[in-house]
């Protein structure tokens, strides 16, 4: 366990004490445009409303988008902010669930394991996931069971069967055709005005309108700025202004969220068959978690309420839930539960040794 | 004029003659994928072959690939790598063209000129362009009169009038939406990649083709693969695995190649349509210059030939051009021409001031 970094991050601890005998938990939700770390008691029961420690909030930390190392910094000054908040120190930490976008495969999970085990006490039990977990759970208290769609900067649908099983569809980034994500559909937009400009495309209302709020004299200019940063967030903060002149009738904004709406609902499609999540007749309930600033109801075009219309029409017996809790309250309650049934499973395995014994 | 960078790039000038009395010019192509400089005499007439005095081979030079510092750097390398190949100081350069991909607007231009007349004698004549001007010159002998197609890692297509009028179409990277280029086909391929894996598209036999060639056991791992490396010539560097999936019967690829040339064609129409270098009637002839690694003939997949298929059906009278010289030579070319043709200027203002004095 490393006692310093720069002198500075988890330097507060000199001054913290080691916390409840029962310790807490951190959950972690990274993405893509920000990082939040809350922080929970470890042992139950939880009331409601629950009883959240601390909560601490940070910039990018998916690795694809900003770089490894960047991810990693952000990663671990949320969680010594959300220690250092509530007043406790590493050595109180039971668990932590890190559900982070842009961790896609067994390798990315390991070297951030690899990574947790040099800052945190040799005893503290890790759970290193993609963000989809996180939302889940925050629709679900922590049940991972049914289906998530994410849709904010990037997007991801992912499944979760009650034995275990687990699938995903899209969550490969921009290059690879995430195009019902935000930064899908505000791209899909540039190019419309690119198009609209060369002539090989429809006029539509999107150049004024994009023009205007980024205070740019004409579509020219957007090369220079859509290059001049690489931030996918930026990119996606247009959504908005795609939707407001969508409402405003223009054909362009609007059929390029209905294709976001099919590519969202094709996703969730993708994941539901192969899970079979909807029972061998299609009709079988199962929860269906809803999180990301592109599922926000808008005044008129709500693309959330369009991707359930749709899927609906597939799969009648789905139950669309839009959390009440944030993700990283998801994970924390990941990181919650996965602890208990730990401690559980310790004190069944000392049960019937005693019960032998009697 | 600056003397060293680091006390090595024009470090060999020490040593390099002045050069001929008439002096040198240097063209350069500056590409995604390459960047090339050659040298000429600067006075006529040009004999045939073309008595080019050096080559000079960079990387990439487009500042919204890799940023402006990396490119001058290039950019800067080429030029005085061709000079010293060529034993000539700074001092014999009468002009330079500077065609480069990714210089889309005024201030792009100014930067650059700034920058050169940091480096350059005062004397130099300056011609900052994009790209598509090396090219199209390549075709023409240096005039400026038609339209032209590039499609490399990136697609323009760019038109000259003869009396001086511009225009654009594409060229305006990957994110706002150049599906044409060699990035944009391979990255359509990847998507493709990952829909079949996640059971939202067809199957393909574009997986197995790309993961043997990129030797990853996994869909999984190209997501890995494709943000490790944020260069747009590395995914173009795809194409030839695309078209041989065509050629091999694929639906997938081959639809992608389809909608490419379409893509391509609609450039190209645009651009003439709006300079109506087709003349009133539609049928008017004019030079199509057609360059870069996407064009070129594949054993059955021939994307430029497709392409002059498709826009022959539109405009009749214009005629394909395959250059034979490379874009820099005609970079070159137009530096040699603007040159000559202020020496004339020159001449000619000089002549009638002479002729009333007989």
């Amino acid at each position: 366990m490393k006692r310093f970094r720069n002198g500075e991050i988890w330097g507060f601890e000199a001054q913290a004490p080691r916390g409840p005998a029962d310790g807490v938990v951190l959950g972690v939700d990274g993405g893509t445009t920000s990082t939040v770390c809350v922080c929970l008691p470890a042992a139950g029961p939880l009331p409601d409303p629950l009883p959240i420690l601390s909560r601490a909030v940070g910039g990018c930390s998916n690795h694809n988008s900003v770089g490894e190392n960047a991810a990693r910094e952000t990663l671990e000054e949320v969680m010594a902010q959300a220690l250092s908040k509530a007043c406790y120190s590493r050595k109180a930490v039971r668990a932590v669930c890190l559900a982070v976008s842009g961790v896609n495969h067994p390798t990315d999970q390991q070297r951030i394991l690899d990574w947790l085990r040099d800052i945190f006490p040799n005893s503290v039990k890790f759970y290193v996931e993609n963000d989809s977990v996180a939302a889940m759970a925050s629709g679900t208290m922590g049940k991972l069971h049914g289906c998530v769609l994410i849709a904010g900067t990037g997007t991801i649908a992912y499944g979760f069967t009650e034995d275990g099983k687990e699938a995903r569809a899209a969550g490969a980034g921009p290059v690879l055709g995430d195009w019902g994500s935000g930064y899908g559909i505000a791209a899909q937009a540039l190019t419309a005005v690119m198009r609209a400009h060369d002539g090989r495309g429809p006029q539509t209302k999107l150049t004024k309108s994009i023009l205007d709020m980024l205070e740019l004299p004409s579509p020219d200019e957007l090369i220079g700025w859509t290059y001049a940063d690489p931030s996918w967030a930026r990119i996606a903060a247009l959504v908005p202004i795609v939707v407001s002149t969508a409402e405003d009738g223009d054909e362009v904004a609007n059929r390029i969220l209905y294709d976001s709406v099919q590519e969202l609902a094709d996703s969730i499609i993708a994941v539901v068959r192969r899970l079979r999540l909807c029972g061998e007749d299609g009709k079988e309930a199962f929860p269906l978690v809803m999180v990301g600033g592109v599922l926000e109801a808008n005044k008129r075009w709500d693309i959330g309420k369009e991707v359930v219309n749709y899927v609906s029409k597939i799969f009648p017996g789905f139950l669309p839930i839009r959390p009440k809790l944030e993700p990283a309250v998801g994970a924390a309650l990941v990181a919650w539960n996965r602890s208990m049934r730990e401690l559980k499973d310790a004190q069944e395995a000392d049960s019937p040794r005693i019960s032998v014994l009697q």
